[in-house]
């Protein structure tokens, strides 16, 4: 959470005369999104989210992002939506950096899941899988099992350092994960990034998928995977298998598992496991002296991918085959 | 600006039963206020901000804050304005802490206040004056002259380090400032940090007044004394008579000066430049390493107090006799 980036309120006038949504009543940092400025922007029209797309955003990237929430928005699912300006663009420039101006998305995220929420963010994903299916543009995940090797090599030395023998523990899995990795599941547009913060509710009801800035192609079912790993254990890592089974059974209500997909779930879940602490295990190491952001514990994720090592079959997840 | 709490989705919706708004649709934590956590707050009546008050608040002085709001509002400033719960209390307590549901103001703080805005400033400080006349709390100014000394002292020893001199320079303006403060000059309540980015305008049109906690009982010509040293210089630090005209005879035009407060106006302008002077030091003197927050430069207004201590008369800030 942060917001990096000053406008001044001379700026966002200019920009907003670009735009159909009336004059700018307000404008406050929100503190969301941990690689773009985001604004709260009351105009005329209503409230919006503002995004500046700051360094860490590729902007080669920014189409795929921007034209994925519209794609999205058209086929029915509950998502911000970029606010087109009157020439037709939905991304701009304000302070000197990309800019879209964004629908602004009611709900509240569900700081402890129930297994109905659970249920409903598998029956949201699903449709999410499908609604992408023919979306045109593409981008690969940089996140995914190729990235692994250069990711572990980055902290590997320091490994040990968190927790005794881990260095030689992720090495470990990473070659299994490596040489049994699937290449051929059903593939398309995944959110690859789906946690409770990112699903919004209002009360029961999920009103939103929201960040698609991970989003990127790959297999459907380790976008499940990842799901299952953040929505499906308990604070002690315990993983509950009636939340897991709500969400699958949800899902494939929507989008049935194809035979491959269900046979590879457990390893789709151990190397989501290994993807989410990688990258925390990266930041944990990297944290500034002082800094006001508390990363996030890598261990959690070595206590979720220990859990799956030991799944043999996805009916250990709850499902039935 | 910061967030400190996380409030969830379960606190909040039990918290809101308590009033009379509706239930939340939306929560975002916002990046304003630097003592307090801010979330804009969507519920079915309407746009709100949700305050917790932080560690760096003494709760004893949170009834005189809540109350001033509710005060002035009463009496015609445009303000936030704390909702009463149904029990009528405008003070509750959320997360572990006291919270407050207060209205959501729009208008935009002016970056580059130009000659009109130092007017509509000028006038609305003296209406603010004047609305506060009756209010029945009362707070002693903690970081008026009586302070100074043990602020000083808290930074004297590094004080060289930002500016070759800085300490003696620093100790003789103080004890010119003691030797000669003016204690009877009118009082009552005064704002105490009327910067730019507390005042919302829309368009030319000043929209109101924010963040009273600073609020204090002090002089009123100390009150406008700060506004000439956040709205009258440019940012090459150089002092710029017209809006300082503008600001004072807009001020007077509502609330005249008495000649005590016209005599005192220079010595008034050098303490508030002491005073912020003090302030940054010792914030500047001790910022954390790898903090995401810059400090305000504390030099900036050493060149302020240097303006002044030039001054001999407030003729000298564009005003007449």
């Amino acid at each position: 959470m942060a917001v990096y980036t000053d406008v001044s309120d001379e700026e966002l006038a200019a920009f907003l005369e670009g735009y159909d949504i009336g004059g700018v009543l307000a404008c406050k940092g929100i503190a969301e999104g941990v690689e773009n400025s985001n604004f709260l922007l009351h105009t005329d029209a209503g409230y919006f989210i503002l995004t500046l797309y700051e360094k860490r955003v590729d902007p080669a990237d920014l189409p795929f992002f921007i034209e994925l929430m519209r794609h999205l928005a058209d086929k029915g699912i509950s998502c911000p939506t970029p606010v087109a300006a009157r020439d037709g663009r939905m991304l701009g420039r304000l302070a000197g950096r990309p800019a879209a101006i964004i629908s602004f998305l009611d709900g509240m995220w569900v700081r402890r899941p129930k297994r109905d929420h659970c249920a409903a963010l598998g029956a949201a994903l699903a449709k999410f899988h499908l609604a992408g299916k023919d979306f045109a543009l593409t981008r690969p995940n940089t996140l995914s099992v190729d990235s692994w090797r250069p990711l572990l090599a980055d902290s590997i030395d320091q490994a040990d350092t968190i927790s005794a023998g881990l260095a030689a523990e992720l090495t470990a899995e990473l070659d299994h994960l490596e040489a049994h990795w699937p290449r051929d599941l059903p593939s398309g547009v995944i959110h690859a990034d789906l946690f409770p913060d990112n699903v919004f509710f209002l009360g029961d009801r999920l009103s939103g998928l929201i960040d698609f800035y991970f989003a990127c192609n790959d297999a459907f079912a380790y976008d499940v995977a990842i799901c299952l790993n953040a929505w499906c254990f308990e604070p002690d890592m315990s993983f509950n298998v009636t939340k897991a089974r709500a969400l699958l059974n949800a899902y494939r209500a929507v989008r049935p598992f194809t035979q491959a997909e269900f046979d590879a779930l457990p390893l789709l879940a151990r190397g989501a496991a290994l993807r989410f602490l990688l990258t925390r295990l990266h930041d944990w190491l990297r944290v500034p002296e002082g800094a006001l952001v508390t990363p996030k514990d890598p261990l959690e994720y070595l206590k979720k991918l220990r859990v799956h090592q030991g799944v043999a079959t996805a009916t250990d997840y709850g499902l039935s085959e």
